[in-house]
């Protein structure tokens, strides 16, 4: 049985989705930012990371959301959810789910953990008054290159898609107007109708 | 005929040593940062992200590091450059280079590129200060969670090697002192003295 560790309102909501998608069977167990439970030794040694997510399998412990996502796609072919058998395709749907990880979630970040980085109180202001236009450029870049849907590889639904939802959750916090963004606008919206989605986020509250 | 941009000194060796590792036919074409050809006209065609690497295909364009690493390992089956038909081994050495991506090689850019996050001098002398230490913390990370060798995945060469290979080459310039990592600074040797990793270097020249 599949067991995902998460924190709400993190990126752990895309692999919370995907496991929906995919029909799995899976537990969740939630961990606690607010009491730096991602910091204790018992967590540690889950995820040495000290991040979420992290899903738990028969073979052992896998981390960082777009190698879980692959995993999620691969082990529940059925689901197609990833263009399984065409190592290009693939590769498309792998490189703009590294985007919203290397790139987008890394913007994001900036706005309230600078201390990854940094040390001074005024480094970290100036790295939240960037967020929108770093942020912003992230999602100028995807909308101009996300096909007219209804998911982002087009016709076909995949991992992309609950992850770019998930990311899509911060636009607002992140000073993002999301009306400057239709096709991510449109797409937000139709994930958060999906029941899939829906039940993930419920099970989060 | 597979075509990779790259900037020499950047992560795009991996892809490069990767290519030579699965005995794929390419061709490479360099890209000046230096002369800031990445946000010419011409380039952001190629890649509208403004960076490298990126690998013309027959098929298309793929950027992002691991998903091009992860396509030529799917592409030269033969090579044996991953383990294609275990999900959760695929998702371990996805994993592992998801890290050095969206973890490593994100601390090491706020040594140079600071202005992506932030706008201010004083925050940039800040960051710079900062990179031996969460660097270091990275490299810590994977000190600890490697196996003996003597590659990255244990008794088997993967797409993971050229990566840490790739990083490994800015520790010094990062601050980060070789010695203190053993494991990383061994398996930096061992790469070194590959055909396969001598003849990407020498392309690069």
């Amino acid at each position: 049985m599949l067991k995902l560790y998460y924190t709400a309102d993190t990126c752990a909501l895309a692999s919370h989705i995907a496991l929906n998608d995919a029909g799995a069977k899976y537990t969740i167990s939630r961990i606690s930012f607010a009491s730096k439970e991602q910091r204790t030794p018992e967590y540690l040694a889950i995820n040495p990371k000290g991040r979420v997510p992290a899903l738990v399998t028969d073979k052992g412990i896998l981390t960082e959301t777009p190698a879980i996502l692959a995993f999620i796609a691969q082990s529940f072919p059925k689901a197609g959810l990833a263009p399984l058998h065409d190592p290009f395709r693939f590769a498309q749907v792998q490189a703009f789910n590294l985007y919203l990880c290397a790139t987008l979630h890394v913007a994001h970040s900036h706005r309230m953990r600078g201390d990854r980085w940094a040390d001074e109180p005024a480094s970290f202001s100036d790295m939240q008054r960037k967020v929108p236009d770093s942020v912003g450029a992230c999602y100028r870049l995807i909308e101009d290159n996300l096909p007219a849907g209804p998911w982002v590889m087009g016709e076909t639904y995949t991992i992309c898609d609950p992850y770019l939802f998930t990311m899509a959750q911060w636009m607002e916090a992140d000073g993002v107007d999301p009306s400057r963004f239709p096709k991510v606008r449109d797409h937000r919206r139709r994930m958060s109708e999906r029941p899939q989605v829906r039940a993930a986020i419920a099970e989060e509250l």
